[in-house]
């Protein structure tokens, strides 16, 4: 579901903020004997979140939860601003904002839960997943057709980039080159 | 499916106890080279949960097995009563009411299998998750709409919180606030 | 899909032999980034197999791969019969005949894919999950309706106590007792 | 989807390159709080590649990732040809022709994202598994019915052995033998 002005809302993002769990994965909270937290990420989402790093969108990672693996992730991804931990989701927001100089406008932010609602009331253009709550289905312009950790992610970023113009030039280097057919 | 009397009987519960394996969980047992078991919990679900004892219910685990995942997990929610790895369940319920001094009427159940039945024909409200054996959900008062670790225990926390008329009190803190629009 | 003989080769059954992935598992072969394997059993499956043992069964698995998980399960599950890493499983399964004295009536075995057709051709009970390759779907004698891991096992135990006329006595203990109503 | 040359393309190939993520797992990246990574592979994927080497094909795996679990699956399954960590997986392409003399006609390549369109488009039979990006699905000569780590590979490899005519070699082993009906 796409609201009316989120191709508008689109044109004005440099930076997009992505819930970890029911977004990033499946909300899948994989624990080992010895407490250690395992998560499950998406190749896919991988692969999109390289393209939108590459087309010049700042990426973040604000989470509820404190985990290692996401970490791990955001560094394979070369994503430096990852709040992990925040009681209130908002105080990372209006941190990022602070250190980076954002606007509201200027930011996307991307969830699936109850916690999330303020971000995606301040935020230019709220995203939810399919397996998002009601809820915050109904305050997002936008909602994925696919489900966290199953593509939800590349399924925006993909979008983002083509609502910005900016799909063509990623798609440029797999076109057939000269001569070989 | 939800009985006529469920209701009524969710309005005297104040204690919520929980199965692990197929409720928390979707049933996976996963275990690795070293014999160490893997968990994998919901965090809708634990959500969920957090909302139950913001709302004042009193909440415990009972288990079959013995897992250091569970215990990791109780924490996370601050959950202190565990009973993990009962042959008989029933003995876990006995001890829990009287440490607490609760009565059955006062105390939900949230089950999937055979091993569940006692417990749930002793409790005040007894619950079956969609993927509960028949003769589980056969003794429910409630059976949830989704399976265990993909959403059955968020779906029955909220459906106890609105039963028993507080979930508006949890869903105030994410009403816009004013002159935020 | 159940062959009109299955009930009649149910009844001479004393034993039944277990292939491990995509019977026991859902197929999922998990490695860790030190090689160790992780296994993802179902907690309904073990529960129907324990109901097997106290029905009088034998138990027994057998695995083409070698698994510290796998023996790791089948301790829990009380089963001493594990005969992992076999290239030729018909080797296993003559070891256990002669070990404990068994002739291939008295043998069910629930496979998947075309290492378990010496097996099932032998065995006086052939049973293939969902998931089975067609070949060996058909030469079964029953097919589950549920997938491996998602508990076709827990489905063929009840289908084999029912139909040898010991489900009753599983069942037994959680009818509801005198005076509880 | 085959198409109509696919066959013809099959008869040439003697050499199977398989991306990883996506296709012999789900897509699904698991770290652990270690940043260790889990891969998920399938275990009738890996019988139908060890029929590929049986009928004499020579495999490989090339993967933009670097992961210790891949290493692990490719000993089990006595590939010796693994490709990870490559940013241009045509680079890991033309290493792997050169070294063994490989024309682009023998080759068969398996692939799920747009970085693999490049080795798709050289190599002479290009496949997408089901959850394929649209536009791998669009260059390729055969598209799976079933999903990466599903069952995907073994579709294909069978695919391939009937194709060529080796299937039936294959099957010969769990024919009935004489006089035991």
């Amino acid at each position: 579901m796409i609201s009316n002005d989120a191709a508008e809302r689109a044109a004005r993002i440099t930076a997009v903020i992505f819930d970890v769990d029911g977004v990033l994965t499946d909300g899948g909270i994989m624990l080992d004997s010895s407490g250690g937290e395992i998560k499950r990420f998406n190749v896919q989402d991988g692969t999109g979140m390289k393209y939108l790093i590459r087309a010049g969108y700042r990426l973040a990672i604000v989470s509820g939860r404190d985990s290692h693996a996401t970490i791990a992730r955001a560094r394979e991804l070369d994503i430096d601003d990852v709040y992990q931990g925040y009681k209130d989701k908002m105080d990372a927001y209006e941190e990022l904002k602070r250190l980076h100089g954002l606007s509201d406008v200027e930011i996307a932010f991307v969830g699936d839960d109850l916690p999330d609602i303020p971000i995606m009331r301040a935020s230019g253009l709220a995203v939810a997943v399919k397996n998002a709550r009601p809820e915050v289905k109904g305050i997002a312009h936008y909602v994925t057709e696919l489900e966290g950790g199953a593509g939800a992610v590349r399924e925006f970023s993909e979008w983002l980039l083509r609502a910005a113009g900016k799909w063509d030039a990623i798609m440029e280097r797999y076109r057939p080159r000269k001569g070989s057919g």
